[in-house]
């Protein structure tokens, strides 16, 4: 499919061209467009129904719609814009250069204008910033008939009708009624008797992921979002929670792994971009494990009359970062999620004391085993009879460990969150470096006081 | 508000609370319903209007669920099950020990019976494991008039009913008409005329990751599921692909921690489970361990003749480790969200060389300074003018293991999935193992040419 239209944009055939994008969905348009030449876009945009090109003009990235608006006149401008919700135009304005923002919002008018820069005040993480301020608005003095008709008259301009809010004169939220009910309610019915007053709102300033947590709650298809004063401003739908749910877990992972989030896809970042996302964790973390460092040297000169010790610091600090970070992953995740809050601290460290006991015996048994199987009968780098204590020293070490990472992972990302910072940041990238330490300083007071270093 | 309906339970004021319970949201009634005794549960239950009994029923986790189900006479669990749309009732099915589940079958009729067994041989992850048999289905030759008589003849029971789907009478799919589009026409307008043709749609066995993708790329409120024949049997709705999105994610989050991921919420885990899910990665990761252990072995004798040299061990791992993370975790989740494709190989390399080169100057230049200015003035542990060649060492190692562990970083995920593995499992949790190894193997050799070891 993609390669009959290159053709047909080479071989300069619009008119089977128009025919065929008529036919498809504007994301696959889009992303067909990706592939063709910058210098070709603007005559194949040209050639799209009007209609469809601004819904394809929604689905393009910014660089595109960036090139696309300044190879377009001030009416193709319009135009577009015209046929945009506004939730869309204030994405795509919130993502342009100023004078290219500046341009569009000429292009709009003055009530349009003043909407617009009310939308792009809210901040980023805001409900206010991804609602939008298309939506059916019912009276509850309407009849069910009266209600159609006006679903007819504004219906094709909102993003969706099949919710429609019931407002009284000072645009104060009454009540909700689905499409579903007004089909299923006799036409004389009113509007006031039958609709569900019983609302799932949010406030304007309200954080988009906790909203759209709640139409993963409730199973909604849009929610309505109120000012200070409860007067309706907008409704969010759920292709945008979908969105903001993608996003939001995308950036968690992101911080989990000592990445700064970004909210590009890997290919449209650049590659100063992603350094300059990764490299600030890396130093941070490479100067903190100053720390193990430090432990070390002052332990310097006893590992060099044992140094058989020194060929196990590694597997104990994998093995305590990997269950620190299990822990705390779990945790960071369930926080997201809404599973948990800073009420439950003490059922969590509760679990994970018996989780991590449970962990820690099976390890220290399992090394114990692997010690006397593997290292000693296959590497020959390990003898009991010689190194019994070392053996002591190391699975003792081993259950402790285990023990406090998990602990630690637990703990430390409820307390970031308690203290308003965010849990992926704070805990996931620092669990490696304080469980590094931890781990260090068991290892050594264990070989201090059993083989008396 | 739970705490005045706890003071109802236990006051026993059940006309009041059924009032009070009737006006709430089915996924808040159960909430409240499990912090509340188990004895008490079918006692509230029973007050709830059935229609609203049903949806919290569906709300609850599978043990509240099953206890419910066995303090259920037959009848009443006929009348909940009645109630139920069939993708819900398959999934309560699905998490039932065989005893309840045949019960519950039981209480079917042959023909619900047959079409439930059907769903449940569906794999876990297929398209047909979320799809819901209930959905409005329209002839071509209707008219709108006709169309809006059907839906509100069987609306009251699908899941939703603002997109119709138009078959022949092999239930081949022919198109969808939403309701907007019913809205929006003359009431004499033909189906077969206004549908939408250009349909996207799912087979059974599609994988249900993708299909929830298609509903963020598509904006879609329902996709239509065809089998082998293309026939449509069933219809997967927004909600069911938020859940499997939220899944995914976390799935994802758990394997790139090492840890066997599980469906149910961290509370609802038990202790024993939550072992389960975390000691075998545990156990695999620390016995891989053996290798840097006995590459260390190897340079024991060496190490204790330059001391300094173990006090990097760590820092060295680390910052490789984190490097190889980051760039892994990342085309990991570029993956999953479709981005990043086995063709895409080259370009991926391509760009985390770039990257890495950035990192690694960065590093090494800033532990340079780092070791000449913290650890010479500040902690006395370092003294360049002894020890300028292992500066070099420590430099040069982080400059290599930081590329080296980008680039497996970058290439692991990507060949795990080309042959067929599960990218985050099989690249997330040894990423560590593998870059602890060759950074070790870089820093000694690094070692013995420069310091002559």
């Amino acid at each position: 499919m993609p390669e009959e239209i290159l053709e047909l944009i080479e071989g300069k055939k619009f008119a089977r061209l128009r025919e065929i994008l008529a036919e498809m969905n504007p994301a696959d348009i889009a992303t067909i467009l990706e592939d063709i030449p910058e210098r070709d876009l603007p005559v194949i945009f040209r050639i799209l129904p009007k209609e469809l090109a601004a819904e394809v003009f929604v689905e393009m990235d910014s660089e595109m719609q960036q090139f696309l608006i300044e190879a377009f006149s001030d009416k193709e401008l319009r135009d577009v814009m015209d046929e945009l919700f506004m939730d869309d135009t204030v994405d795509i304005i919130d993502e342009m250069p100023a004078t290219v923002a500046k341009r569009i919002l000429q292009q709009t008018d003055a009530q349009t204008r003043k909407m617009i820069n009310q939308l792009l005040a809210y901040p980023d993480d805001s409900a206010g910033s991804i609602m939008t301020t298309e939506y059916i608005d019912l009276k509850k003095t309407m009849t069910v008939d009266q209600a159609f008709d006006r679903i007819r008259a504004i219906g094709v301009d909102t993003e969706t009708i099949y919710t429609c809010y019931v407002i009284d004169k000072s645009r104060r939220l009454l009540g909700i009624v689905t499409v579903k009910d007004l089909l299923l309610h006799e036409k004389t019915c009113v509007i006031g008797d039958i609709m569900d007053e019983n609302i799932i709102f949010a406030n304007t300033m309200d954080d988009k992921e906790e909203v759209a947590g709640q139409f993963e709650k409730y199973d909604m298809l849009a929610l309505p979002v109120v000012d200070k004063e409860n007067r309706l401003v907008g409704i969010i739908t759920v292709d945008d929670a979908i969105d903001v749910i993608q996003e939001e877990a995308t950036e968690d992972i992101e911080k989990m792994a000592a990445i700064l989030p970004s909210d590009k896809s890997y290919f449209r970042t650049g590659v100063f971009a992603t350094f300059r996302s990764r490299i600030p964790w890396l130093l941070l973390l490479m100067i903190s494990a100053t720390f193990t460092g430090a432990i070390i040297s002052n332990f310097e000169g006893k590992l060099t009359i044992f140094p058989a010790l020194i060929a196990f610091i590694p597997m104990l600090m994998d093995t305590g970062g990997n269950s620190g970070s299990q822990a705390s992953v779990t945790i960071i995740r369930g926080i997201s999620l809404g599973d948990i809050e800073f009420g439950d601290l003490f059922r969590v460290i509760w679990k994970e004391i018996r989780v991590a006991f449970c962990c820690s015996i099976t390890l220290a048994a399992v090394n114990f085993v692997k010690l006397l199987l593997i290292d000693n009968l296959v590497l020959h780098t390990f003898d009991p009879g010689k190194q019994m204590y070392e053996i002591a020293v190391v699975c003792l070490t081993l259950f402790f460990t285990v023990i406090v990472a998990k602990l630690v992972g637990c703990t430390l990302p409820i307390l970031a969150k308690k203290i308003g910072f965010d849990p992926a940041v704070m805990a996931s990238p620092f669990i490696t470096t304080i469980v590094d330490a931890i781990s260090l300083v068991i290892y050594f007071n264990t070989a201090m006081m059993i083989l008396g270093m």
